[in-house]
């Protein structure tokens, strides 16, 4: 295997490949330039629709709120089946039971997340507490979607900057909550529960952990790190750009003990949990000295009652997928090969880390 | 099923599910514009490295073509095995047998394919027989690497447009062979496998053309055109947003006869297939009167030798990837729950194709 020429990487939790080709860092770009978000904003903005006290699209007014701020969006992708209109029987497709045109009604509650009630920050300029607090407001809606019998899966996520299609810049996340379990975290399931099957029980991620943090300590020790694909640890999270990433600077954050969800963790790795997130965000705002925008978002247990901890196969962590690849304005484009044939990528995880590694962590160093 | 409400469409090609919430779209937009493309360009312009005669990147001048002009791209993805530096042994990362660190190394070839030699066009202002030219270049890089004993697979696609990350106008595509079968196609190949052993060796897309000519049919004779799906059809071939098409206006172009592959093509199926392409092409232009970006891509046989047409599953399918979702400035944005959930559309299959039937498919209607 030669690293520096391109070759394929297994991407264990999905059983998919993506195509590395580090000798491609070189190629210079003439084509679309995103527009870097360093303009400053006001902590309080009268257009905006999730500032405290706003009237929103459809009328309703924003409480003063002063922590965190949940309601439903106002144009959800999927709705309760109760608010369905009834139907009259005369609208099914003939072919709905054919093979080839199959399809089923979706149904579920879309709410948007306000961070913050500052207009003006996101995630890697709140405090810990106001992390903690979002995590707490994600706790609240994942228990509302297992204690709902028409839900089976919360998806949380946030897609931060217009570059991943977020319209308002004010700090904020969704959750989509659906009667079906969607496509990635079904697949999830089945890689998490066939390698259980098959390392008696032992876990993908926790192996995973394990082995990341063993090539960290040998890096440590022997100062080389050319495989060391760390960004950030702490007592009971790792974030790592995984072996398999596709976007340029992915990172999986992962927590080092096997818990399902976000509602099992203990006080001590909620706060781990939320230092792991901010500090996370602040490289990346450091690496382009831009507001770096990603979409990122939870895996964790089905929203389902009655999951057994000890047998469910999930592990919760996070995936934060950002675009860009060498500056605030020149972004990875996922588009012809990659969409027709297999994701490819520019520079390796492991360089990527290393560019992680070299910003701060702690606070935002431009203005 | 109430169509008018949030469903999921099955993906037979892929066994995937797209999320569809029609009353989406009247949804408001605040958020990232593209530019549209209407700039006039010139003909010739000496900055391009891809108009005939200019100096490319790395110092080699491009010949005076007349039709179309194939060379190796500056910066491929993937190399020829012999083309690698010598392996000296020591480069092995120890993990590389570790199956959660799994890798391969990757060969093959890119070539970047002119389609004509003026700068300010596209396929959509090409006569059919200068795209007719781009089809018999892309049968000869499609020989070429079935008869290359290290490629498995060729990938022959177009990026159009800024937003699709194309950063050349000069019309052009790319082809991307590979000593591994990308994921796309092999996905698409079990599907149709699997699909021919349950059917007495009947192909998928053979029975869905047969099945939506039927509802086209239907709707002609009824008037009633809520089903209808086609956004064009000729003797050789048909072009519909698929059921479960994911993008808005994505488009799915499908021999009407069972082809493996465009070196099978007929000399008048050549000529429809031009007919078709440029047709989809100038129809997305005159939607939203701009050059509509996408990007698009041919799925056929394996690049391998002795394939024997009569049982190999493929059928040559064209799929068209485009962004847009309401205007040359709004695109849909597949992002957060996308890429964490699954993906997500905002109008119907059925309307779209409506809105792609409604404009001309025979002419640029606008300057
Ligand atoms: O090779 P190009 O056109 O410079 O690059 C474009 O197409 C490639 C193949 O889809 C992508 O990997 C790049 O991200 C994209 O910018
Ligand atoms: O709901 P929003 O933030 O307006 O919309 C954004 O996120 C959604 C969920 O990922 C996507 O479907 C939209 O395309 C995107 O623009």
């Amino acid at each position: 295997m030669q690293w520096s020429e391109a070759h394929r990487r297994y991407n264990p939790l999905r059983k998919s490949w993506v195509l590395c080709s580090p000798h491609r860092t070189q190629r210079p770009w003439q084509g679309q330039q995103e527009k870097p978000q360093v303009e400053k904003r006001p902590e309080y903005d009268e257009k905006c629709y999730l500032c405290p006290g706003n009237t929103r699209a459809q009328g309703q007014a924003n409480p003063k709120y002063e922590e965190t701020f949940v309601f439903v969006n106002d144009f959800s992708a999927v709705k309760p089946r109760d608010t369905l209109p009834q139907a009259d029987g005369s609208s099914a497709e003939e072919s709905e039971e054919d093979e080839l045109f199959r399809a089923e009604q979706a149904t579920g509650k879309c709410v948007v997340i306000c961070f913050n009630p500052r207009h003006d920050i996101t995630l890697a300029q709140m405090t810990y507490p106001q992390v903690s607090g979002v995590i707490n407001a994600w706790k609240k809606v994942y228990t509302d979607a297992v204690n709902n019998p028409e839900v089976r899966y919360c998806q949380i996520f946030e897609n931060k900057g217009a570059a991943m299609g977020c319209s308002n810049p004010h700090p904020h996340g969704q959750a989509w909550t659906t009667n079906i379990i969607p496509e990635e975290p079904d697949i999830e399931h089945a890689c998490l529960a066939e390698y259980a099957h098959n390392h008696n029980g032992k876990g993908l991620l926790e192996d995973y952990v394990a082995k990341e943090l063993a090539i960290l300590a040998k890096a440590e020790s022997s100062g080389n790190h050319a495989q060391n694909r760390f960004v950030d640890v702490n007592d009971s999270f790792i974030a790592v750009i995984p072996f398999w990433a596709t976007w340029p600077f992915e990172v999986l954050v992962v927590s080092r003990r096997k818990i399902g969800n976000i509602t099992q963790l203990t006080e001590k790795e909620q706060t781990d949990f939320a230092h792991i997130l901010r500090n996370v965000a602040l490289r990346y705002d450091n690496l382009f000295q831009t507001s770096f925008p990603y979409s990122m978002g939870i895996h964790q247990s089905f929203a389902e009652p009655n999951i057994d901890p000890k047998s469910e196969p999930e592990h919760l962590h996070v995936h934060f997928y950002p675009p860009l690849l060498r500056s605030a304005t020149v972004r990875k484009f996922l588009v012809g090969f990659e969409m027709l044939g297999m994701p490819q990528r520019d520079v390796t995880p492991e360089s990527a880390a290393a560019q992680l590694r070299a910003v701060d962590g702690n606070a935002t160093v431009f203005v």
